[in-house]
């Protein structure tokens, strides 16, 4: 996979691409990425990429022709149907599914925005995809799409040996992770639950299933509300209503 | 305000603490942060952070030896009684009301662990607040914090100027953006929408109120759903449906 990012404010990425997974991808040679700043492909001397809107009010608007030109070059220089993804408040909120949908991909280039929004008609005439993380404000489109990275190139062919466990499982199966324990056994007064020790696995299981419903249930019930319960889990959530 | 970000990775951090608001806000001495690495603070000679699960199952678990240990030194150093904020997939889902609430106080602490699942009794003992920035895997909270940080650094007085604008009116008025247009007047064709030049506020302001609606109604109609609406935003969602 390829990966392009459009920003005006590329050094952000370096640190958490040449680390951790990201850099473990590079190395595996899973994926390659480039940083573009499209402040080089203005076309006016001051190398302004953003104006004022059209119709007043208050912030600036990115001006199309920079990020056009950036978004057309670098399409050329790979060859392929890339997806654009554009990061922005406005877009499709962002899943583990839709993770999966763009690793399968070849090439995907991010337009990341700053301050400003974006002239309608990037959105009208370059973008696929336009994708918002969550409904908080951030300053730029830059943390967004770091994100959206992360969980994409984790998915990729060898890039996760065995830490690729508990946490997808817990989003399979769609409850929150049950609570683990480690070492020590006692730690400042506060104990590991006995039946952790006591190697019988149909009663570890039970105790886990329990808990990550339990878990759910108090914290996030609006997972549970297209899930199919059994009969055992309806008599635990009578319990604790 | 003080942060400080407890992580395997400090080196992740530098890219987006160094640039854009976090450079500007440390700039103005609103913020002030410090990266820890827990490792530093283990007590076995291999500086292990992590152990098997009791009970059996993939994955390494965080030990809280580390950790408890990371986070009292560092609340002794500011004497302060800070928030300590988990990282992690089943946290409170991240909102511009928990940013705001978080923008209030002095001191954050900020857990990220990466690849492993955390010992309960730091849950249960240490942290004030789960936080999970969205319903999708990541390999580690380090960019959820950055995406937390950047949410609330925002916030803090005199930390933005005019760029604080749009994007707050969107959330706060509950609906998603208008268009916005700016030069060229025509671009490869796509010309702007007549009504953003007439110089006829009244109507500027309903064109862009008609199309946050509808944008809001097509791509996030759950938005809308505690919505109170006028009987002209009502006409206009009968004339879509």
């Amino acid at each position: 996979m390829h990966i392009d990012i459009l920003t005006l404010f590329p050094e952000m990425f370096h640190g958490v691409m040449e680390q951790s997974i990201m850099k473990r991808a590079t190395d595996k040679g899973a994926v390659s990425y480039q940083t573009v700043n499209f402040r080089e492909y203005t076309e006016n001397k001051h190398q302004k990429v953003d104006d004022y809107p059209y119709g007043g009010g208050a912030g600036l608007v990115l001006t199309p022709q920079p990020i056009f030109d950036a978004v057309e070059a670098t399409k050329k220089k790979q060859d392929t149907q890339p997806r654009v993804i554009l990061m922005c408040p406005q877009g499709e909120p962002y899943s583990q599914q839709k993770a999966e949908e763009l690793s399968e991909e070849d090439h995907l280039i991010f337009l990341c925005g700053h301050y400003e929004g974006y002239d309608e008609r990037v959105r009208q005439e370059l973008v696929t995809d336009e994708i918002s993380i969550g409904d908080y404000v951030l300053t730029g489109g830059e943390l967004g799409a770091m994100v959206v990275i992360d969980s994409v190139v984790r998915l990729l062919p060898d890039v996760l040996g065995n830490e690729r466990s508990a946490p997808e499982d817990s989003f399979s199966n769609g409850l929150l992770e049950h609570p683990h324990y480690t070492r020590p056994r006692e730690f400042r007064g506060h104990e590991v639950p006995e039946v952790l020790l006591s190697g019988n696995h149909a009663k570890i299981e039970e105790w886990r299933h329990y808990e990550s419903l339990k878990r759910t249930y108090f914290r996030r019930p609006d997972l549970l509300e297209d899930r199919e319960l059994t009969d055992k889990e309806k008599a635990w959530i009578d319990q604790w209503k």
